[in-house]
Order: structure tokens, then C-alpha cells, then sequence
């Protein structure tokens, strides 16, 4: 961490809702990561891959340095999340990562610094979008989590039907916002309280605590810890273990399961986009992005 | 169980509502229990004795070879139910199974195939009826788990206040309606989720989960496991000592816990009926039903 | 225990809604703490202590024997709360005792025999309002409970955001009101559902169940178990360290998941006041708590 952290110049904010009481000197210290390889600013941020004779397909996340979720990332998972949704010879989706040591560092604080109120909306709308995906796929969703977690990476990791996580203590897995000075929103909290309880995720989310394997299996937070060279072949073979299942029985028991959590994003969405866009927008959080970003460079120096 | 299912005659059918992607071919492999023994016909389906010094009735399910769940079975339970409710010398209730090896084997599919709409409303109302009637007794309820209890058999043993099964790893309980290609009503999920949590109940449904006594102490869908010879005077001696607590405090207590559940299902109940009746009634259900059972029947020769 | 009861003169009672049903005898037998010590009514029965260097506010409960929460008790909490709640110097309020063996015991008996009905209302909406300023303060509150913990005791711990348990099998925790033969209130119930989860705060409020600390600790019902001259200590690191978080961003987090809780209290509010006025007026209760005081004081002898 501490050394992708000297390289930081892209970044990478792990959170969503910036409150006016962060602190620009303490969030350098917690973030997780940045970037100074623009390689991959052409390339496509995530791979996917289906396999016909299985119907599994892996998608892979693939935006070094930290698979940070901008809008770039947000749209191709978009498109590729649809495209796997309506394809019969589809029956699960694995979420893993192509990046060393990452899953995914969460939302990307570059679509969040000196943009228009429209973009702001646009990119609220399509973190929304993804989470509304991935929470209500009618497919077997399991997240293959090799790498650290924080923030909308470990929201992804949520809205899956089952978390397989590397076991390695750097890879840390949390919702981490409040240690960044910003509130996860309702529909963040309510993915972790449906996971692992109202009391923990009650601290959890107030404290902003990002969990070792070992806690993070303790508390449920994640189902099961394995080497890192077999998280993805865990995940297979769970998969295939679960297709036994009838489909059509299984989604009807999942929609059963998390209709109502949708239903009460769906229900606030739009009051969560105008507060998102109001916040972000305000002088003193642009000035506190400024600020940090600016710390970040002179990190880098 | 193997032994058991090549005895298959009746067919009991561990589930409700059946999806139209149900998989006859391995509803077999899932089903547990079958019947060649019809000499219970006549006889009572359900045994109840209370004991006027203790205070304590053991309602014992004796409809071998599987206590199904059938017509028979819910109106006599019904009817010992509301005895013992309205009977000031009874304190508590053990629900337990005079059957080897099963505790109960869930609804029974001869009531769900080839009769006419009118039963089949009678036989939804009439399961409806007895979950109300054990989750909201005002007794203590304690079910003697000694044998396997799958769906309808678990959900009996969700309704209760407290859970003792035998240690046989053979005895396993869940909500396996998925693996036969049904899906478990809204308030057997209701009943699962306030018993093991959100998330537990979430991959147990989603999967139809049927887990060991080990597994269903860790997720607490048991709280106690014992050795077979000790399940009942275990319930009993837990009775004994919750007796202690005076009635009226205790009643009032557990009906503030669970009239948010039972009131979910009054609301919705007629919406039930006619959802399960509905179902069960397209040609395609019947259908897959008859191959099911010839299929029972064949493996059966 | 045994000791301290045999010294009762003043009673605490555990809880707040008697049952028509409840048992004077057994109540005896059940109840913890008693008192022939007087000479504490004329000084404070809580003590304050903000350390302004760290943010640490120290609330001390100090009416011995057993820190009753009575009226005055109440009041002074009640001042107390709110001149923290209002002091920027003050982060964090840890709730303690200074009374050996006990945290606190509970509501007074004395405030609900053989007065007005004006006074059961004042005196049961300061209950509630204690229980609204602990549970939704903006400080980060921590419980170093340093002895037994029954009933509104037990409330008080769980309104904080993290409880610290003494290390002694003689300190047991719970909302017992069942055994003494009365019911917990709604909203009693739902910060234990909050902390323990669904099934177990089922359990435990039918039941009246007082958990020994290493049972506490398992059910998350405390959150440390730590050696009883280590309680303060620990509680002061616990938020020296979650000082590090940024208040604004906590305390948001912090109102999100509470809010509910809070809002249906309020919504309910006086038809609680109501429900328990007509309770604890009726000659049947009043009797009860007359033959239970006059018990304890026989025993006293």
C-alpha cells in the first residue's frame, strides 16, 4: 500500500459522499492508492470472458494501477454486465481482478473534481446503475476478491451472492468511507447490513473499519478465505457446485430475497443523486478534493 | 435415505410452490423419502399427550414413513393445536416424530396433483393455518428434532421457540425447496430470516441449503445438538426450567417479537392462495408432477 | 448477589411494564440489588467528568447500592447528556459505575408504587427520554460496565456504540424483565434485536435470560470482555482511537443507522406513556409491588 501510494498521481477516492468535515491530510494517509501508470487510459477497464461449455463467464477488472471505478469502468460494466444478463448460455458471473494486489479501490475521485453538475448526476446515476446490476442479476454472482477492497470495491464484493477472499492480511476488505471523512450512502449500508447484521455494520460503517481475512470471515463479511492462487478456482468450482440448482427457482428465490432492498434504492434515487450532486458540487468539498489531490502530487514528488 | 427412497410410493413433496423450471429428473435425486407402508392409513397421523403434573404435551407425528404433511396431518395437528391452546394445564409443547429417522419429510404432493382448485385452496389455507398456529402459540414450543427435516419438516421446527436435534448426520434440516426446483413461500423465508439472520437465510434459500447438525448449530438454525437417545428429555428439562418465567410476561414478550411476521402473512396471505393455486394448477406442473411420481415409481419397480 | 439482597430496603425494579401475571415471590427471588444505605440521597447520583485535553467525558453513576434509575437519577442524566451534547470540547462519553459490583440495576420500584398518575407519566417519559438521548447522541459513547447489568441497566449499555464488560462471572447482563413477571417495552427490545440480531434478542426477552460475560461476549451482546481493572482504561483507548475518525462524517454514519429505531419510538411514544400508566396504575400491580417490597424488606429483617 505504502508504495503504490508514493506513485499516486491518478486518484482514487474510496467513498461516495464527501462530508464537509473530512480532512484533506488524514485522507491521504488512508487512502489506498494511486497511480502514475496511464498505459491502460486506452485499453478497456474490464475483461470479460465467458465460457460457452461452462456458462461461466469472469469478468475481469483491468484499470491499473487500482481498478478505480470512473466512468470509463462504470459503462463498460454496464454494457458487459447487460450483455452476460440476457445470454441463456450465461448462469454466473465472476468478478475478479487482473491488477496485482487490488480488487477494486472504489469510485473514481477524478469524475468527482471540477466537472459539471451534469456529470456529477451522470456519474452518480451510473454507480447507482452498477450496484442496481450486480444486486439484482438473475445469474449466480461470485466475487473472487484478490486484492484489497476498500470502499465501492467492497460494495461490488456485496452485491454478489458469494465472496471468496485471498488470504492475505494486506488485502483488506471494508466499507472505509467514515475514515475518509465521507458517508456511505443508504443502499452501501444496506448492502452491508444485509451481509453481516445491523450490529456490525452499524460499527463497521461509523468507524469506517477495513477487516484483515481473518476478521472479515469472522464477522461473514466474506464466506470463505483461500490461498491466493485458488481463489479463482474456488469460485469455479462453488459455481459449478450451484448449477445443480434450477435456475428459475433460484431467481425467483433471490428476487424473493433482495426485492426490497432494491425497491428502497429505487424508491430514494433520485433524492440520492440530487444529494450526491449538491454535496459534491459545494466550494468546500471542491476545495478539499483540491487539496488532496494536491498532497497526493507532492507525495509523488 | 437411499434405502428409503427405493421404497418410494407416496411422494411427499418437500416444498410449495413449484417453479416451471422444476426438474422432475432431479427432484428424484433430491427427494428424500417415499413410502411403501400403508397400514397407517387409518390410524392417526398425529399423537398427542399431555401430561396434566408436568404441564408439558408431546405432540408426536407418527405417519410413517415419512410424516408427510398432508390433509389428514394438518387437520389433526390443527386440532390438537387449538386443544392444547385453549388447555390452562398445558405449559409447552414438544413437537417431535415417532417415526424413525425423520422428523418430517414436508408437504405432501398427493395433495397438490390431479385434484380439483378447491382443494388445492383448501390445502394452501390449511398449511397457512398451522404455521399460524405454531408461530403464534402462546405456549412454549420446543421441537425434538430426531430425524431428517427438510422444508415443510424445517419449517415446522422454524415456528418453534427453541430447536433440538438429534446428532446423526444423517438428520439434516433446511429450506431445500430450491434444489427440487420450488421456491419456498415468503414466510418460510420470513421464519428462516429471523432465525439464522438476512444472509445465512439469503444462500440457504437461494440454494435450498440442508445442513448437518454441526452446520445448523454454527448458523443457529438449531441451538442445541444432543445424541439421539437424549433429544427428548433434553426439550423436556429446557421446558421445565423456561417454566420458571411466569406465562403472561413470556407470551406477551414473544407476541411483540413475532406479530410483525405473523401480521406480514395475514396480509398477504389471500395474494398466497391464489399465487399457489394458480401455480400448481398449470398443465405444465401437473405434468411435471406425474413424471415425477412415475418416475418414484419406476425406481420403486 | 445473595449478600446484597439480603441488605434490600429500597428496590430497584429490573424492567418496566409489570404483568398481570407477574409473581411477587419469584420476583424476590429474581431480583438483584437492594438497599439500607441512605446516605447517598443527598448528593448527586451522577458524576461528570470532561477531560478537556482528550474529549472524554466520563459519566459516573454513583447512587449506591445499586444505581437505581430513579427520578432523580433521570433528571440528572438528563442535564448532564445534554450539556455534553452541546460542548464542542467533549468527542466521546464513556458510561461507568462507582458503585462496586453494579453498573446499574435498572428503573426504580419506588417510582412506580402508590403515586400519581401524573408522576408514572413524568416518570416513564424520562425513561424514554434518557433512552433517546444515549441511543441518538453525536458523541461516540462507550459502556466500561464494571458490574451486574440486569434490565434498564442493560438499556443503557445498549444504547452505546460499544460495550466493555468486567471479567467476572458475577456481572451478568440482560433484559431479565420476563423473570421478574413483566415485559420489556417495544423500544427495549428493538436496541437488543439491533446488537444481538433477531433470534437471539427472541430468546432472550422471552426468556429473561442474564448472560455471564464470556456468554455475552458470544452472542455480541458486549463487544470486549477485559479484566475489571481494565475497563476504563480500555474504553479510553477504544476512543482515543476512534477519535482519528472525523466527527461529521461519523456522526452522519452514525444517525443513518439509528434513525429508524428512533422514528418509530417517537412515532409511538405516547401510546407507550399511555399503555404504561394504565398498567402500573391498576390495583393488581400496585398489590404486587406492595407484597414485593414488603417481602424484601421481611428477608432484610
Amino acid at each position: 500500500m505504502a508504495t503504490l501510494l508514493r506513485k499516486a498521481a491518478r486518484v482514487s477516492l474510496s467513498g461516495s459522499l464527501l462530508s464537509a468535515g473530512g480532512r484533506p491530510g488524514r485522507l491521504y494517509a488512508l487512502s489506498y492508492f494511486g497511480s502514475n501508470s496511464r498505459n491502460s487510459s486506452t485499453s478497456s477497464k474490464v475483461k470479460v470472458d465467458l465460457d460457452n461449455s461452462s456458462g461461466i463467464a469472469v469478468v475481469k477488472f483491468q484499470g491499473p494501477p487500482v481498478n478505480s471505478m470512473g466512468m470509463d469502468f462504470l459503462t463498460e460494466m454496464a454494457i458487459g454486465l447487460d450483455k452476460l444478463e440476457l445470454d441463456k448460455n450465461c448462469r454466473g458471473i465472476i468478478l475478479t481482478s487482473a491488477v496485482p494486489k487490488v480488487f477494486s479501490a472504489g469510485l473514481d475521485i477524478m469524475d468527482m473534481y471540477g466537472k459539471t453538475l451534469e456529470h456529477y448526476e451522470l456519474f452518480w446515476r451510473s454507480v447507482q446503475d452498477l450496484w442496481l446490476k450486480l444486486y439484482s442479476s438473475s445469474k449466480i454472482m461470485i466475487a473472487a476478491i484478490n486484492g484489497a477492497s476498500p470502499a465501492g470495491g467492497c460494495l461490488m464484493a456485496l452485491s454478489c451472492d458469494y465472496r471468496i477472499l485471498a488470504d492475505n492480511p494486506r488485502y483488506k476488505i471494508g466499507l472505509n468511507e467514515a475514515q475518509l471523512g465521507i458517508v456511505a450512502p443508504f443502499w452501501f449500508k444496506d448492502s452491508m447490513v444485509n451481509t453481516v447484521g445491523y450490529r456490525i455494520a452499524e460499527e463497521s460503517i461509523q468507524f469506517g473499519v477495513m477487516y484483515s481475512p481473518a476478521d472479515a470471515l469472522k464477522i461473514g463479511l466474506v464466506d470463505q478465505v483461500v490461498p491466493e492462487d485458488k481463489v479463482l478456482s474456488t469460485a469455479k468450482e462453488k459455481m459449478e457446485k450451484w448449477f445443480d440448482i434450477p435456475d428459475h427457482a433460484r431467481q425467483i428465490s433471490k428476487s424473493m430475497m433482495r426485492k426490497p432492498t432494491i425497491d428502497r434504492m429505487l424508491a430514494n434515487r433520485e433524492t440520492d443523486i440530487k444529494n450526491f450532486v449538491g454535496f459534491i458540487s459545494k466550494d468546500s468539498i471542491q476545495k478539499s478534493l483540491e487539496m488532496y489531490m494536491a498532497m497526493l502530487k507532492m507525495k509523488k514528488g
